[in-house]
């Protein structure tokens, strides 16, 4: 949302109107979490995001603005939507609760963004925050607060598309940490789809697809019965997918 | 991918290096088939684009680009993706083909297309070209010609996302008329999947579902037997959507 303020160098030369927000899905204690960004000197939280420099793809793009605002690196992006209405937010009052942070002369006359969303394994990433921000951290997604610009907007379709493309795509192994237990992944898709399983026909489901393969080694340090750990067959997933067929909770 | 040549006004200023392009498809004689024009004094063949004004949402561009260029009007659309690799096709090449049309200076320096599908009902479209096209007709979808631009990629990524989302969602109906058959409606599905599909098992699936409903016509003027004729009982495809629940073919 912020002007060129490059120093004339080419390779930093921004694409105006257009800037790209992320979403970041972790799956944490049986709830799905996002990663949010608090502004400097304020309470206002917000999706990472950033602009769009003429040099690179939007797909280069997502993974520098993520490096830069979060610290986070090499993981599952996937672009969603494009959210372009001409007033997406009231950019008077955001200028203004920002002011000390941004330029108000730097913001674009209109922004048309790019939304990408993020899977990861919670436990593996340490997110940082950037100089913009005080704060960069994990919410479970049933206790957000108040997101500025149109993030809230932004979030719910990210989540949308998240529970179509789960259902026919490998996409839930990058939540989900390398080895994991069958009741482990059902709660995964229980706290994406936002209801419950039939833990029975899931498990049938799962098996009958190929798309994991069970280990001989159990999960241990559990209080009862020690279950057994599956891994993702990430070839099966990509012809289960090619096929056309798929599966479907 | 043209510049801002508009007349000074406010209403018509442009939103630099972004553009916009519709894959149509209509469903005719159990195939799908993709609407194309043919640039002027070429035999090059492209997906129906424009550039986006500064003072239109991108929904609002996607209708009036379609209709200013096709005829097309009221039809069903949906964003899919936006196309932003830095080359995203060999620029000059595109230019020299199309300098009688279009003065190469008006060309961005880059364009990243937000892409957009339609689906409409094949009988009841009359598509007419603009003026930078000689020719506005449908394609079979297995018969057609090479297309400028990234356009196949375009229409690859559009055709996967109608797949992806045809097993969800309430979007098959604007490709068939009010009223169908139930053969209608798989080959319907089976042309846009790309694969047979066990009639029964449809048959059984789409009347649990509650998404149509059987009228008391049948269809007249077919050689064998006279099949029934239904409709999409759109208030309940809604709430199987809502539900997440949703059928799968």
């Amino acid at each position: 949302m912020l002007e060129n303020n490059s120093t004339g160098s080419d390779e930093l030369e921004l694409i105006p109107n257009l800037t790209l927000d992320c979403v970041i899905f972790g799956f944490h204690d049986n709830s799905l979490k996002i990663l949010l960004l608090k502004w400097k000197g304020t309470d206002l939280w917000s999706l990472p995001g950033g602009v769009i420099r003429l040099a690179e793809s939007l797909d280069e793009a997502a993974i520098r603005i993520l490096k830069e605002r979060t610290g986070l690196d090499k993981i599952f992006l996937r672009q969603f939507h494009t959210f372009g209405k001409v007033q997406r937010y009231d950019k008077e009052e955001i200028q203004q609760q920002l002011t000390h942070i941004i330029d108000p002369k730097l913001w674009y006359k209109r922004a048309i963004s790019i939304g990408y969303y993020a899977l990861v394994d919670y436990e593996e990433v340490f997110p940082n925050p950037d100089q913009l921000s005080d704060e960069c951290r994990w919410w479970d997604l049933a206790e957000m607060p108040k997101l500025l610009f149109d993030h809230e907007e932004i979030l719910e379709k990210a989540h949308h598309a998240l529970r179509l493309e789960l259902s026919f795509q490998p996409i839930g192994l990058n939540l989900l940490p390398e080895k994991f237990t069958m009741p482990d992944m059902m709660r995964m898709y229980e706290a994406i789809l936002g209801k419950k399983i039939d833990p029975r026909n899931f498990q049938k489901k799962i098996l009958n697809s190929g798309i994991v393969i069970k280990l001989k080694e159990v999960k241990k340090g559990v209080a009862h019965k020690s279950p057994f750990l599956y891994k993702f067959q990430k070839k099966r997933y990509e012809e289960v997918l090619k096929e056309g067929g798929l599966f479907f909770i």
